[in-house]
């Protein structure tokens, strides 16, 4: 199944330039089992979700630590009818059939917990889509809740969730958010916001 | 039906919060007709699409005269079947029965090829996802055809379909996607990526 990300990385500097490419390095031990390519306004990285999201972890740490205010925000999807299979996305970590949503929201909740700190605290919102189905509702909605259980819920907000906590956590949660709900092989998309050393967190 | 956008802006200068802050402004001729409400990571803008795009639009030149490289990313949503409806968001651009898709790109390329231009240019990129339906994807491939007519398309990428042009024209596009694609009364998001003075730009 296909599945990937269009990334891109704000730092709120004069500078943009040098932070972004100081962060850079910290994909490097992801590049051979990563797709990548860059224009003027985002990234492409294909690549299945256990590679991606450590990859995504790392890039906004890295970028986080020059001090500046930084942003990373991607869209990030997976079994989107109109791309092609690539070989480099094969994963275990979803395609198949999926079980009653309780122990989805119980290993998700147990994944996070167990996520290694960064030390870099943030900021995040987002919004977990699913397509193509007609209860995709029911799986959002169970979504929230493995939220609310994870240690890094903030709060819920109109079309998206706040989490704030460990960039690590945060990194996790994303993850179990995209892998574990909607259908297995079924089409999924997150619209993702991380946030670092805003002057205006609470 | 509620519809409105969680948006942020992210000028890479040192004086990002000034330049935020100066183009803030430019929404003073909405605020009557939007609910608006901003934390650390984003603002929430409630309203109808014809007061959202244009305050977008008038937001995002503002930053943008800055002369900084600028960007707008914003989560747009309309009919999600989780949020109360509001009666600020009553519009006469959605809710109705969908027709064929033949006329409905047809209005979506004659509007954007009536929109007023701002004299800023921008490049930018977004998503349409179309909840509940099993004919998702022949929406998006119908919003795709009337990109490609609309004198604002750049190219397609992964996840995304890439503009590139005057902002009221990519504005107006934006719209006409969030407005004319997917059912009338449906659930629909866009996830937009605006930007200006990119020193990579191409």
């Amino acid at each position: 199944m296909f599945s990937g990300a269009q990334i891109s990385l704000y730092p709120m500097a004069d500078d943009f330039v040098g932070v972004i490419l100081g962060a850079l390095g910290a994909l490097d031990p992801y590049r051979d089992r990563l797709r990548i390519e860059t224009d003027d306004i985002s990234t492409l990285l294909v690549g299945p979700p256990e590679v991606l999201f450590p990859a995504l972890r790392d890039l906004f740490v890295a970028a986080a630590r020059s001090g500046k205010h930084c942003v990373l925000s991607a869209a990030i999807s997976r079994g989107c009818p109109g791309e092609p299979d690539d070989p480099i996305c094969r994963s275990e970590a979803f395609g198949g059939p999926v079980g009653p949503l309780g122990p989805r929201k119980e290993a998700a909740v147990a994944a996070v917990h167990g996520a290694v700190a960064t030390g870099q605290p943030a900021a995040a919102q987002f919004s977990l889509y699913v397509m193509g189905s007609g209860d995709h509702m029911d799986e959002i909605y169970g979504c929230i809740d493995f939220l609310k259980q994870s240690g890094v819920y903030d709060r819920s907000k109109n079309f998206c969730t706040k989490l704030r906590g460990d960039t690590g956590a945060i990194f996790s949660a994303l993850n179990e958010a995209f892998c574990r709900f909607g259908p297995g092989a079924g089409h999924v998309t997150l619209d993702v916001t991380v946030s670092a050393n805003s002057p205006t967190a609470v």
